[in-house]
């Protein structure tokens, strides 16, 4: 299957964050409200996106770390499709907003961030949970870490246990093709489509790359 | 020193949480735009809790996991005097976010979930990380567990490294002599006000509670 292209909206205003979806809002097959939207924007940048995308996969990427169950449906609720969830909150958190997000026909991807383990993966799975977000932290970027094999090991491992694996995390085209042969879900682009002198331009590269790689 | 009281305002709507901090809003030291209101409502709680409340110390509870010191600058931008980040976040993304608080004479909390290690808290502490928030999760609770003596020697172990901690997580006035002794900065409490006949009475026991184990 052909990976999905997510594109990651970290605008600190929703007209900006309106503005970077306009081009390319119907060439993406996930609109992401990203956290730092969210900070500035609460749930009105979600509604807002339903409202102007009403059958596109829209992601609220608020990293739930407890109350798993209220904060879902403010999500669903305001039209999300699917929610994200921090790796190190509690199995009770995911389950409880995995529980709310069925009832909306929705689903809930856990972030890997920091020390997670191939133990609480395993834990995740059992408990039916069903997508995660492999994460190169936006921090660690500006600290020089580059995409490396060690990542793609893991990558591949989340995989082969039956999990949705979307990657993330500074990602340009010409990363994409470190991911041949492993069946990732979904790959996000942010600033890489965002900054591009043309972001539709952008995605289309990146649906293009995508088909050489998984026809 | 007497244990700061903070409330945390966890409605799914700003004027919910504006009824809520009425009554109580002079007595606490302390006022949380708690993750839900967070998310309900972006930084617009911040900005008008601030404009309510130009002396108190306001808490951003985003739980920051990643982009430290975008997130700072829009929750200092907005009046807060603290904000939070969870403890799986990259270092980077913690010493990022201080570095912004410093600008606003703020400061950054560590939110302590899942399995974060003292081999981390020495690490932080290194880094110039002041403040570590000791939380039971509101999903763990509904999950039965209440305040153990793990809990106690984990928070005494965080208080003797220097941080200054504060406690939260379905605390009732009850709970309070649970840490007598230790040096506490700050207890949260959140529903156990709210949900009280008299917020204000609650709010006012806690605060006699608190001078009976601390003068």
């Amino acid at each position: 299957m052909i990976p999905k292209l997510q594109i990651a909206l970290d605008n600190t205003e929703l007209a900006s964050a309106l503005e970077s979806v306009k081009s390319v809002g119907d060439i993406v097959d996930v609109i992401e409200v990203g956290t730092i939207l969210y900070v500035a924007e609460g749930s009105e940048a979600v509604r807002k996106l339903r409202s102007l995308y009403p059958d596109k996969i829209i992601l609220a990427d608020i990293k739930a770390a407890d109350a798993g169950s209220i904060l879902a449906k403010i999500c669903f609720e305001a039209g999300a499709t699917w929610m994200t969830t921090i790796c190190c909150s509690d199995i009770n958190t995911m389950v409880s907003a995995l529980d709310v997000a069925k009832k909306y026909d929705g689903d809930i991807q856990i972030e890997l961030y920091g020390d997670w383990t191939f133990e609480h993966a395993k834990a995740w799975r059992e408990a039916g949970l069903n997508q995660v977000v492999y994460h190169r932290s936006r921090d660690a970027q500006s600290a020089g870490k580059d995409w490396s094999e060690e990542d793609i090991i893991k990558v591949k491992k989340l995989c082969d246990m039956g999990f949705k694996v979307t990657v993330t995390g500074g990602l340009s085209v010409e990363h994409i093709k470190l991911f041949k042969g492993l069946p990732i879900y979904c790959f996000i682009a942010g600033r890489s489509i965002r900054d591009a002198k043309s972001p539709k331009d952008a995605a289309l590269e990146f649906k293009a790359e995508f088909k050489k790689y998984w026809s």
